[in-house]
């Protein structure tokens, strides 16, 4: 095993990374803006509808946003802390469930074959457990960098959304830990049931997030370190993605509790990171409402999932696809014949 | 013009009608259940998808229910209140409308043809307003009569799904109306913005609400008569094409305000006439959530839609394309070999 230092090669990447992000498209959305204005319907009727259009528009830098080539990435990861019993499934899970994503029989597969989305699955090793972050570093610097890396690659090229989700038995108490590394607030606000632990096991996860905060209290102050020390390759992997498509002008749909969690790192390392980010539902975890409100992110969908996998997200892209239906497909009041407004009352 | 009684042959039909609705098929709903708890997830944690497909078995009677033919029909009537100026339309944009639907161009066409749902608008005479209501009845006993039939004979044979709409310039004032006459509460608890009215079209549509509260007072206590009243043809349809839909074993998805409203008569009349009904989303015409509250519907989408035309319905269809896609398609624990729980903690 490679010594862990704090001098983090991974740290340089992804801060120069951060430093070559491009900004949004004003003209673009400005312009989309002017376009729906024109459409048969009273200004502001189909409200966060039009807000989507408009907002593709912005970060894929065109006025007429398209989604007819969604994209859905899955990571899936395993945990040294799963050991700790603070999940209701066995770790083994995970690897049963990228088989199971693989020959098409889990939900994320129903969702996007229903909702026209290419679906790939990056499996970053259920058999190659992080360390138990109560004792140690999760990730080497060298794993970081790697997950992070297999993320960006795992981003399609020519896709013009992107839903991201993940897998992996144990790791509501990974962004639990993230959280309260990155937001603040102990490990009472952050913890949750995940996917259904009882009692016994969401006091096992209070304690391990609690533990792993003490454990690496001396080093929480840089938020890549954060992800290193109490993360996972999944959520290093999630944040890679979600650059990656920023580089890109790839809209990108995040989905709930976890996921989430990855973004809050990029959020800790530099707020306008996520701009480009959609929150495509708040989940039933019941801190993922408090951490999209201290995000400034708004959920699209609240159906009290708590699933995972992608799965808000490809619901949240379903929405997206009637959004730009509506902005692209409509005709305007002139082409139409409709009067726009009462000629005086 | 006919002489207008309150002896009216529609209502013994419409009770008539309600007497005949057949329950919900329980058995078809554990069955449902059932599967749900087989499939490779965590039992509970795709919530609300869930529970819709449970619900489509139940008011479908089939514990394998579908989503193959979803149909949307939207009904379109004119307003004798309009000439109040209580829209920030003119009345001619009812017909100008419905052409656009025809032609494809109107927002209900994009969402419709993007989820995959059949779509027939159902022009219930733009050119025929109703009377003024705060002057007389709207309709006649045999107008009423008709719209209702009208709205039974929409129903497509064969649909799985039902959603309903409506257009019709006004009828934001008609709903106010028909929900404080079922629900209580004075005009100005149900008065909202509609299409976007100003403050002065805000009072106008209060005074014309409030007297025709005022000028049909005797004649409130039957909901059936509070529809011909102070109702509309398309008002009358929806009623008609959701009860028609119970007795064909198609569970309805309503859209916002003025839809709720016609469910809202048929709530008054039977509260287990809406039992095979989804609120497709709650709009942002501000008393559409307390109305809903009121009627026991929880809405599915909250996207801040104040269009009608079936807008939010369609949407909402997606997402219940997408339960049954998840139910009927998913591998169970068995077949894909997932462990279902931990053996031991």
């Amino acid at each position: 095993m490679p010594v862990l230092t704090d001098q983090s090669p991974a740290s340089d990447d992804i801060r120069t990374l951060l430093g070559a992000l491009s900004g949004p498209d004003e003209e673009a959305a400005t312009s989309a803006r002017a376009r729906d204005l024109t459409l048969t319907k009273p200004a502001g009727s189909l409200s966060r509808l039009e807000e989507l259009a408009v907002w593709l528009a912005r970060w894929q830098g065109r006025s007429l946003p398209t989604c007819d080539r969604p994209a859905m990435v899955i990571f899936a990861g395993s945990h040294g802390v799963a050991q700790r019993g603070v999940s209701a499934f066995p770790s083994e899970v995970t690897g049963q469930m990228v088989a199971n994503f693989e020959s098409g029989g889990a939900a994320i597969n129903q969702l996007c074959r229903e909702n026209r989305i290419d679906l790939s699955v990056v499996d970053l090793g259920w058999e190659r457990p992080t360390r138990d972050f109560t004792v140690e570093p999760a990730l080497s610097h060298e794993e970081l960098t790697e997950a992070f890396r297999r993320g960006r690659e795992a981003v399609p090229e020519g896709a013009d959304v992107l839903g991201v989700g993940e897998m992996g038995i144990g790791n509501t108490t990974v962004a639990a830990a993230l959280y309260a590394a990155t937001l603040g607030g102990g490990p009472g606000t952050w913890v949750g049931r995940g996917t259904g632990v009882d009692d016994a096991g969401l006091a096992r996860k209070e304690d391990a997030v609690e533990a792993a905060l003490a454990r690496h209290a001396e080093h929480l102050d840089d938020p890549w370190q954060v992800m290193r020390r109490v993360g996972g390759r999944e959520l290093a992997a999630l944040a890679g993605a979600i650059l990656q498509a920023r580089l890109s002008r790839i809209p990108v749909v995040l989905d709930g509790f976890v996921t989430t969690a990855a973004a809050a790192v990029l959020h800790a390392l530099d707020p306008s990171a996520l701009d480009h980010c959609l929150a495509g539902h708040v989940s039933a975890e019941q801190a993922h409402a408090a951490a999209l409100e201290r995000l400034g992110l708004d959920p699209l969908l609240d159906l009290g999932l708590r699933l995972g996998e992608g799965s808000g997200a490809a619901l949240a892209i379903g929405i997206l696809r009637s959004a730009v239906a509506v902005h692209r497909g409509m005709a305007t009041f002139g082409e139409a014949g409709v009067a726009s407004k009462v000629a005086e009352q």
